[in-house]
């Protein structure tokens, strides 16, 4: 049920990325001296076939879902927070739902299942429910998914935004206990210390960072073997809303669409979704450096280069939300700016 | 005629950032999450003395200039670039203009002297041409400016965006030759070597790099001992541009508004002005680290955290363009982010 996921990504246009690093060398400027905005553009012009590429379609979805983690203590805030904020969500009052409204974004959020009892009313346009479950399995128990809620939620994520032409993706999420089940990926798939990679998420105390810990090394010790793939290790500790980012990434770059990473979480997705189909890798950025710790050293270790560092640790797609500015000057600049012939200047 | 340089700034009100403070705890997030932008809002909070800040009016200028300094070698670009470029801002094909309309900000170029000839025409609205001489005298042979010429410089920069009501100021500046007058500033006030502090500016070879080592020694030695006060560096070894920008800094502060700081040569004139009038500090926000050498040493020097760091190097208020976006963010999230109690949402 889950083959669809190693289906290769589209390949980026050469052709087109070579044009735009030959349109860089003429635009009205030292060579190099736009710096990193530079290759967001030459990485665009691949992305869209096009010497002229444009972020005038920003897709942005928030996948929500709760963890059966969280009965083990391992979050600041009540599991009801998932549910009051999809409601938040729902009324545009989430930070997530400000930046898509700065960025004229196209926003919708997917309740792929809460342990509170949640129904779509008709005044609720951009909310998706899909309420696969009451939350997930607690990881430390039992798988986190059964095999059929984990190719669903794949499902959801991959079809979340399929329709509608768009020239940038930006996944979120939102689940109280999250940061626990993003932190047990990261140990299961990386050469890295549970005391390393576990942090304080939305703010536990140092009780609540022991709980965390342990959690994880239950998990681990359950599941987690030398030969445990990716995607076994997905359905056991991740999350329904983890999964859909999973096959958001793939699905989107199955098309040609590129995806804007966020943070701590939503990296656990993205290294996940490398390491079930290597060649999506190529349709990742990396938006900020979180400030849950390890976050800069999984982005270290995947080779990832994060467009900002501003100390933010929301989750919900935010840092995304916020450095997509940045992308977006980097396209302005490419197509508006003159060439040395245009503007009559001498080149260097 | 320079005594209105140490006015005392406006006080950002404790009042309104306090009020800023507070909101940020109410606002559905968990405490601190935001990072750095909950900083930015609580700034201009105390900027703009009220609890729902706002970035509607940002004023963009751009101060040109020649500088006498380039006949020492110092540029990768012929000194006939300043008037072409300047010709590439009134046309709107820079990258700072780009960036401008990204903003939807206010922009004019100033000219303050080119050594070729320059009339403004009819349809050039966003110019101003305010010829004071045709280029600074060459640092190594004698001051960079009259007293009159420098006296002037200041004024035009403090007048530059005086009329109209401004949320935050970008200044930026274009002068082949000037990040040699840049790092002689920098030499004059910090306790640093020559050689770390001078670096490739648009990009000179070996050689050039040289010559602006040399010019820079040329003009400490003539210029500078342990007695000179930074309106006589400024004078002695800046440019018309760096002068404008150190007025406008300075008048900004005095009147309550922010100015974004761009880049390397910026940072000279911001250095500058915090020199000469201390309160102005509280009113300088840092855009970005340059690709520059040495940008970064002297960021920490003044203890400037910037917002971005993308390896750009172009001038022109280019890094202070793009990180914008980044204030904006902060501001909207700030505003229209709904608190736990509007949302509804339990508290960590």
């Amino acid at each position: 049920m889950t083959q669809w996921l190693t289906t290769p990504a589209t390949a980026p246009c050469e052709q087109s990325r070579q044009q735009a690093i030959s349109r860089q060398q003429q635009l009205t400027k030292p060579p190099g001296s736009l710096g990193r905005l530079e290759q967001l553009a030459i990485d665009f012009g691949g992305f869209q076939k096009t010497d002229k590429p444009q972020l005038d379609n920003i897709a942005i979805r928030v996948f929500a879902a709760d963890h059966g983690v969280a009965a083990e203590g391992v979050s600041a805030f009540p599991q009801a927070v998932t549910v009051q904020m999809i409601h938040n969500f729902v009324a545009g009052g989430a930070a997530i739902t400000v930046l898509a409204r700065q960025q004229s974004a196209d926003f919708a959020v997917v309740n792929l299942g809460t342990v509170e009892a949640f129904s779509k009313e008709p005044e609720m346009p951009t909310l998706q429910n899909i309420q696969l479950a009451a939350g997930t399995a607690n990881f430390c128990e039992q798988p986190a998914m059964t095999p059929e809620q984990f190719s669903r939620a794949l499902e959801v994520g991959r079809d979340s935004c399929a329709n509608a032409p768009i020239s940038l993706f930006i996944g979120g999420e939102m689940g109280i206990g999250n940061t626990t089940s993003a932190a047990a990926i990261f140990c299961a798939l990386l050469d890295v210390e549970i005391d390393d990679i576990v942090g304080r998420g939305t703010g536990v105390d140092d009780a609540g960072l022991q709980r965390k810990q342990q959690a994880v090394h239950k998990g681990l010790a359950l599941h987690i073997n030398a030969d445990t793939g990716p995607e076994q290790i997905l359905r056991c500790l991740g999350g329904f809303e983890i999964a859909a980012l999973v096959g958001a990434y793939i699905g989107n770059a199955q098309r040609g669409v590129p995806s804007l990473v966020d943070g701590y979480i939503t990296t656990a997705a993205a290294l996940l979704a490398c390491r079930i189909n290597p060649t999506v890798s190529e349709w990742l950025l990396f938006s900020h450096c979180s400030a849950e710790a390890a976050h800069a050293l999984v982005l270290k270790s995947m080779a990832a280069k994060p467009l900002i560092d501003l100390d933010m640790r929301l989750g919900e797609g935010s840092g995304a939300g916020v450095a997509v500015s940045l992308i977006q000057s980097a396209l302005l600049l490419h197509t508006q700016m003159a060439t040395f012939a245009e503007a009559g200047v001498s080149g260097g």
